[in-house]
């Protein structure tokens, strides 16, 4: 009997043309639109203002307008229905919604925000992918290697056991919180470093690339746990020949882009018709991601390979500028939505059955920066070199731990309390990074960086987005 | 009984976790995209090559890969079911999608891909209204004025009064099939006359300035038919309403515009974040979008109205560049999907019932020929002037007629013959004018025509998209 809403409201669809409802359902998106993007640009510009990654702030903008406040974008899997929108009550009022079609309607721009939402996922992986070159991940060395390899191994372990022992979390979700303990966002701490002046200290070099290779293994970490999600159990063959496919897809990806590659730029120099560049990457992209999501993988792992395969090529320049603008609408429709969907009303400490999610982000606070900090300590054969500094550097989980956390809770795995508690330990984790290295680091050099890496790098006034291409960064 | 299939989903929807298949559903629009960005590519080259506007080829390349003809992409509103989509058996086949999800998924992405291609119309018309300049329009004087409001009346009224008093169609769907006849392509026609090097003869020069008033009144007839549409009859009380508030609107929105332009650079200058320009520009265009949408006009009339009052800003060109790739991501989306909706079939002449639509069809491409060529007569007090070259410069309908069948079918009143006369309609017309051009217009003169033309108004080597931002031209 709890079936009657959804299923009236169907009926009505299937005897009244569903393309009557289309236009209307138009209204709610681009109405939806309108909220994400003033949530993004708000809360983006405040937290660039405050020194903060513009990151952080369209997180903290999908929060206030979503499910634990404002309750202007909210979405049916949180249990919310029609009447709880406060967008849904406004079409009402505004644009002649009638009451029985606001459940459908409702349904429908809810999924099609999701899906929008992982086509901006898609593209910044892509986006990403393309602008993170092969060689130059090869050149950092066995040095970044190994400390991106402990950094992955440290926080991924402590994290899964403890919360399997102490918190008796299935082992599922307790992999995917672990997961989203590995990355580093190497936007936050690269921004942060070259302020100081550090960029080209031997622990900057490090950091950078460990942050680079931790990217690639977080992927792979992440395709991995969450095709145990969809199975709902951990199967050691499984891993096993998750682990290998997932490998394989990139390499093979890799290595067959390099005759690929010639091909694409052929194709598209024949091309004279609008969209000649972007509109093969895409295909090229959505063929991959398709593929990865095909063999039980993820659509993001597809999208990074061909990103990777693409920077490869002689149009990677033109590329990438005209992948911007496409990034910059889609791209913030994720993190928004990642932030709207959480509720963080769970982790209200004067309700005591709030208690056990709140010493969850506790623990996973600890987890994460303990986690990073050891990573340091793995630093072999260097002398006078500040290993605190290192794993200082690498704590700010920043854009990729709320892919861990988009994809996680879009499988349904995650209680609402961990949920939570990730989203708590990613915002920390991403504010406390930069007081920490300033004083972790000495005093600022005044050394002189040269205009490339200000290029590279980014500065105060053109932050990251050329080096990383991730949103706001 | 006719509901068992959709019920029968909706209810399996309500029990299992909505969210488990938002990644099958990424998958089906993933692969989605990928047909839809094939067709558009290999027609719009192919198109090109052949002498004739891309977006012709869009449009077949939607027709081959749609219900016509291939069945990769097929909608739910025209009666398909999920077993008849050859893209929802390959996801069954290479992706695990369960025979029972299949409908549910169907739907979704069904749905999913209908509102990305009313984004795409959105940004087209915000793309066009950014690349018209009102002080030009303005300029063109009342020569081309006259014109336009000739080349909108004559074939609306004939084109509806055919339909009703020689066909029986009923009122609204005869008015929307008059309505599309009113459109003129600038895209085309300045191409071909750019070829020709007429572009600046008196000639091309009413031409260009009629057509591109002609885009306003049709935008205007559209909002006008698309909402009597929406109730199902036609009362003149109602359509005096229409057009005033569609008028109203659009002037407003423009006087509007001008104390609104500073603002908002003030607003952008300001802000320091990635997307600083787009994202402002999309909040506007989207809120006009919806105002138009909720006063029961188009919402694309709104998008129309924000690009008129944005590129009177100082940001415009800047903001045109980063619109491009966007809208070459989702316009394409718009044109295929138009083609592969529309049945052809039900033109087959082996089949005795199409006759009726069959001479609907060539009923309409009649009136859209004689239509345009006798408003070449309406030209006054110019002594020597070419008035038929006037009058066949404006045959072409173009990606204009496109989006008023668009709306057209995306309101459910249009019978599929009408539908699939109209589409002829616009094919032909399309294809007709190039060669009639050159008929009509003396012999070349090897005229120098200045750099600053050929930017303006596109070359055979860098065509029209500077101009007109028309996805292919």
């Amino acid at each position: 009997m709890q079936l009657d809403l959804t299923t009236f409201s169907s009926s009505i669809l299937a005897t009244t043309p569903e393309t009557a409802e289309i236009s209307m359902v138009v209204a709610a998106v681009l109405l939806s639109l309108v909220v994400i993007y003033l949530a993004s640009k708000v809360g983006g510009e405040f937290s660039n203002r405050l020194g903060f990654p513009p990151v952080l702030g369209e997180l903290v903008g999908g929060v206030i307008v979503g499910v634990s406040c404002l309750h202007l974008l909210v979405f049916p899997e949180g249990g919310a229905e029609s009447s709880s929108s406060l967008l849904m009550n406004f079409l009402q009022t505004t644009a002649g919604l009638s009451p029985g079609a606001a459940d459908e309607v409702f349904r429908t721009q809810s999924q099609v925000i999701s899906v929008l939402a992982e086509l901006g996922v898609i593209i910044l992986l892509f986006e990403i992918g393309l602008e993170s070159n092969l060689k130059d991940l090869m050149a950092v060395g066995t040095q970044a290697t190994v400390v991106a390899v402990v950094g992955v191994v440290t926080p991924f372990a402590a994290g899964t056991a403890g919360l399997m022992v102490f918190f008796g979390v299935p082992a599922i979700a307790a992999l995917f919180a672990g997961a989203a303990l590995t990355a580093t966002s190497i936007g936050i701490t690269s921004r942060v470093l070259s302020e100081l002046g550090c960029l080209n200290s031997k622990e900057g070099q490090i950091i950078l690339g460990a942050a680079v290779i931790d990217d690639v293994l977080g992927i792979i970490v992440l395709a991995v746990v969450a095709s145990l999600a969809k199975d709902g159990s951990v199967d050691v063959a499984k891993v096993v020949y998750l682990i290998i496919s997932a490998t394989c897809f990139l390499l093979g990806a890799i290595a067959l882009g390099n005759v690929f590659n010639k091909s694409f730029v052929g194709v598209v120099e024949h091309l004279k018709t609008r969209g000649e560049l972007v509109i093969p990457a895409f295909i090229f992209a959505f063929v991959m991601a398709y593929l990865a999501a095909a063999i039980q993988l993820e659509a993001i792992l597809g999208a990074f390979a061909a990103g990777l395969v693409l920077e490869e090529t002689d149009k990677r320049k033109e590329l990438q500028k005209q992948v911007v603008p496409i990034a910059d609408m889609l791209v913030p429709i994720f993190f928004v939505t990642v932030g709207a969907k959480t509720d963080l009303g769970v982790l209200n400490p004067a309700i005591p059955s709030n208690r056990e999610g709140l010493t969850m982000a506790v623990f996973l606070i600890i987890v994460a920066i303990l986690g990073k900090v050891v990573t340091g300590l793995s630093v072999y054969g260097q002398d006078k070199i500040n290993r605190l500094a290192i794993g200082v550097g690498m704590i700010p989980r920043g854009e990729v731990g709320l892919v861990f956390l988009g994809i996680g809770a879009s499988t349904g795995i995650l209680s609402k309390p961990l949920e939570a508690a990730i989203i708590m330990m990613v915002i920390l984790t991403t504010f406390l990074a930069p007081p920490l290295l300033r004083f972790v680091f000495p005093e600022p050099t005044p050394v002189a960086i040269s205009e490339e890496e200000l290029l590279v790098y980014g500065s105060a006034e053109t932050p990251l987005v050329e080096e990383q291409g991730v949103q706001g960064e």
